[in-house]
């Protein structure tokens, strides 16, 4: 049992705050039942379970544990005084994990006939980030293709909004001239959103094999983008209003494609 | 020019951000060129505009200013260090104001022909609440009724995600009693969303004269609210989804009237 703030499984949890510390180490951090369940039953690669005896009264996280244990599998028993340390939460439910991040690769996507991806162009704001991969997983979106800059899906913030739908997706990095050559190279149809759009987004009918590019909060559809779509199409919008969060447009545009296929 | 921290007006603006203080003095803070100019031009009660003019680049903003130091309206100029120093920005723009709140009263609501108003249970989240506001203002919602114990729109989170929403709308705060009061004497529709529901919230046709009603992130509709509906819809999810947040589930729904009104 670790008793000490000092102990290196600790001090790494710690780190792993920083989106610089989990590029280095390729790791992150969950806490909770129900997204440690998520991971495990992913089949995400685990480092540790943390977990304090104390404040674990779930029987079903309990049982979680027992299995990794009697799998031989890395588990870190913390007093509670520990865990309340590490956690970010008001009302620690006693069980965390450190997760290998799993990334994804461009060159291996094939982009089948009826999918739908979702492209995001630099998106910022993690809370977003993980709002748009829980919509994109409710809506049927095959993965996630994050183009350049983009915020980190590790984030803890990310990670809360995703509500474990960072898990049952694949989730690419890519550069733009990548995802270009992609497009050129596998033919498939790329739809950008734009408040400037002639094509309304209701109704418009959407190629079958498609991915959906989404511009940045502050930026949205940059030229090189807008200019690599096969169509644009628009969100309407009343009176004095000229945008919308990111995370709404995505929904909007997202759950059209996906209720014009389940007809 | 006020220099120093411990002015009054400095004082106060601090306080504000607290819901507490925010309650007792009914009043509210904002930052930012195009927020005070939005509070400016919707014609909003203002207490003050405060501005630091080494940091007020802007000429719209400074003509704002010497508009309203024209009309004999209060103005606090303060020093770059006392701006810096009250701002939540990291680049501020060096103009803010104190607003007076502003509610829109239940009683003397009446829904007219063909206007749909938003109804929330005890929504938790200010940035949810903002993001709420901005996407209702676009989809032609006309107002806002806020039930039982909610956050509050004055919130900054709430103001920041709003992006200037909260100003073109009326936001009213009621008591579930008030509004099951309301919907009998002005037989106007409620409809509910639910993940049980057995409706599809796409491609339903909605009432013309209509409240939507979206229960909280954590609870969903509750019991009593779902009882006073005249109609539930869900949306369709894929796979282990099981919710959305409530930012997207409110502007999915509130689009899809707006979709079918607008033909």
């Amino acid at each position: 049992m670790i008793t000490s703030f000092s102990n290196s499984t600790i001090k790494l949890v710690r780190k792993l705050r920083s989106k610089k510390e989990r590029q280095k180490s390729g790791l992150f951090y969950i806490e909770g039942i129900r997204i440690v369940g998520e991971a495990v039953s992913s089949n995400w690669k685990i480092e540790t379970i943390l977990y304090s005896p104390d404040l674990l009264t779930s029987k079903f996280a309990q049982e979680m544990v027992q299995g990794f244990i009697d799998q031989g599998r890395d588990t870190t028993a913390v007093t509670e005084e520990v865990f309340r340390n590490i956690s970010d939460k008001k009302g620690p439910q006693g069980i965390a994990a450190v997760v290998y991040q799993q990334w994804s690769n461009l060159g291996e996507l094939r982009i089948a006939e009826g999918e739908y991806w979702l492209a995001l162009d630099a998106v910022a704001d993690p809370g977003n980030l993980g709002t748009i991969l829980r919509t994109n997983a409710a809506a049927g979106g095959r993965g996630v293709i994050l183009l350049d800059q983009s915020t980190d899906p590790f984030d803890p913030s990310s990670i809360r909004a995703s509500m474990g739908a960072l898990f049952c997706q694949p989730i690419i990095k890519a550069h733009f001239q990548e995802f270009a050559a992609l497009k050129r190279e596998q033919q498939v149809a790329v739809v950008g959103t734009s408040d400037k759009a002639s094509l309304d987004y209701y109704g418009w009918q959407y190629p079958s094999r498609l991915v959906l590019l989404m511009g940045s909060e502050r930026q949205g559809l940059r030229g090189h983008h807008a200019a690599l779509c096969d169509a644009i199409v628009g969100i309407p919008m009343v009176g004095k209003s000229d945008s919308l969060n990111l995370a709404v447009a995505t929904a909007l545009v997202v759950y059209e494609i996906y209720n014009q296929r389940r007809g």
